[in-house]
């Protein structure tokens, strides 16, 4: 039986009815449409709290790091090590953090003597800062980032094996240069490397932080330093010096561990001797240790504690260089 | 104003009901005692599935470790090591399995030579069984088993930071010696040490099995053990060897990653040279490496696949023996 329907007046309404019911659907489609275009689309850029797998994404972004090296004052030493690090495996991108304030970058020659295994991009600086090279860089693609000060050339074969203990430990600094800090009976700690004494923990030595001109990161610490107190920017600009140890407090403070895991390399060369500039760098200044000293004590202050912790974790490459590496006289 | 509580016959209905209540009161009781005593003991005895916290504990459970040692035909060397490990740091017992089948144990002899640092279990075995060692002692009170065999000497300083490094890692088998496996174009695994081809996965060589003779694992993973198919007992019997390789099948199957932990050893020995009984340890048998690649290819047939992963991470302990020994040219 036919019903309330077909009781009004028949075509007319039957027409309007399909009129109406087309118009509503066209809108539905277009809000629709409307709402799937406004959707975020969804980044993994969280740090790692655990050893959970990584999000599915571009092959590469997982499998490969982003190179950031700051610059200032060594373009001769800059250019050598771009040649050497752009070829370095499982290399996704290059940052060149320029400090030379005023100055052109070589952009232009480096263009002129393409093609480049990866793309190189010069950022240019408005001042001269130590902390330039700790910004979120738009242009980070990966997860991991590999920072490189501008003298240090680290070989390929150990930043390949360094990229992978990092992939094992992502929520660590994985790097080749440890320090650590020592505390006092007064209470002021010291910082130091191993001619310090040792921090009295057993047999051998200890370290408590990895440096960051020489090592792998997650790029979820650069998005967590623009979160500081700007006691620990005024510091580092200040000082011009302690941005790493700062990088340290921070990793240690999120993870509740060791910041740092240790990578022994086979072969790592500090380049500044080669420089045309003249220019030796900082740590050559005679106030650069006490002011790492004071760094750390600083720190604490602004952190209200000392969040460092020791590791005597020393990860080498098994059989590599020396294929029998591992044996021993059993 | 009352209601039909005083409607009935006062006084005598009163004391029914308490009686009543007293009764269905003791009753609750008593059935509330009989589900507490019920309750089953709280054990934490699960493997670790991720990086968790240990459960409140015995102080001395959590930061100590058991020594499994299975003996056969080597008393002295056993009394000898005895007397080496019994004062090692953070053991807290040590579980003799007596392969010596009808013979006594030295436990007379042990006891009049008292006092000893840590109690000392001697487990007399019926049947002389390579994988009597993988029982789940009910002895067993700490989460760490170190199982050393009973020609092995590893210095303290190793053992000490070895286990430092178990409790970072508690889920692998942190030990002292890598082995590792290959696979060929026909499919075949072969079993072997560094002498073996490369994996083929880059640089330097890989390990895929950490031998349990010299080892720290978690106590989990002998009752997992207990767990497994027929035919693994089988195997383990009929070669008399192999139960090593199952245990790294088991806990690669478990983890998913790389089942062991390589920490190189400072000072590790084997004494089966030194012993006056003439037996030399079942290694020097003829067949012992064969039987070894038939255990590989056995377990991959009864666990439907290859679950061993290559890891080439080799562990040190920082600044020792040689206080500077992670020092570099730079």
């Amino acid at each position: 039986r036919c019903f309330h329907f077909c009781k009004l007046p028949g075509r007319v309404m039957g027409i309007r009815l399909l009129r109406f019911t087309s118009v509503v659907i066209i809108v539905l489609l277009l809000v629709a449409g409307a709402l799937t275009a406004l959707l975020p689309t969804i980044k993994d850029d969280k740090l790692p709290n655990s050893r959970r797998e990584p999000k599915t994404q571009s092959q590469s972004a997982l499998d490969s790091f982003t190179l950031i090296m700051q610059t200032y004052n060594r373009t001769d030493l800059l250019l050598k090590l771009l040649n050497h690090y752009q070829a370095i495996p499982h290399l996704h991108k290059v940052i060149v953090v320029w400090n030379n304030i005023g100055e052109k970058t070589p952009e232009e020659m480096w263009n002129s003597l393409g093609p480049h295994p990866v793309p190189v991009v010069f950022k240019v600086q408005t001042v001269n800062r130590m902390r330039n090279r700790l910004q979120n860089f738009p242009d980070l693609e990966t997860k991991a980032v590999l920072m490189m000060d501008d003298d240090t050339l680290v070989s390929a074969h150990d930043l390949a094996f360094a990229f992978s203990v990092w992939q094992q430990f992502p929520e660590h600094i994985v790097g080749f240069v440890p320090r650590k800090h020592i505390s006092t009976p007064s209470g002021v700690y010291s910082y130091g490397s191993f001619e310090l004494q040792n921090p009295a923990l057993g047999n051998g030595d200890q370290y408590s932080m990895v440096l960051i001109g020489a090592a792998f990161f997650h790029r979820g610490y650069l998005e967590d330093f623009q979160q500081q107190p700007e006691a620990v920017y005024a510091l580092i600009d200040e000082t011009q010096n302690c941005d790493d140890i700062a990088m340290n407090f921070l990793v240690a403070k999120h993870t509740g561990k060791p910041s740092g895991v240790f990578v022994k390399p086979v072969d790592i060369r500090n380049l500044e001797k080669d420089t045309n500039s003249g220019y030796s760098g900082m740590w050559h200044r005679a106030e650069h240790l006490l002011q790492r000293s004071y760094c750390v004590n600083k720190l604490v202050n602004i952190y209200d504690g000392m969040p460092l912790k020791y590791s005597n974790i020393m990860i080498s490459q098994f059989g590599f260089p020396n294929y029998a590496n591992h044996k021993n006289k059993m």
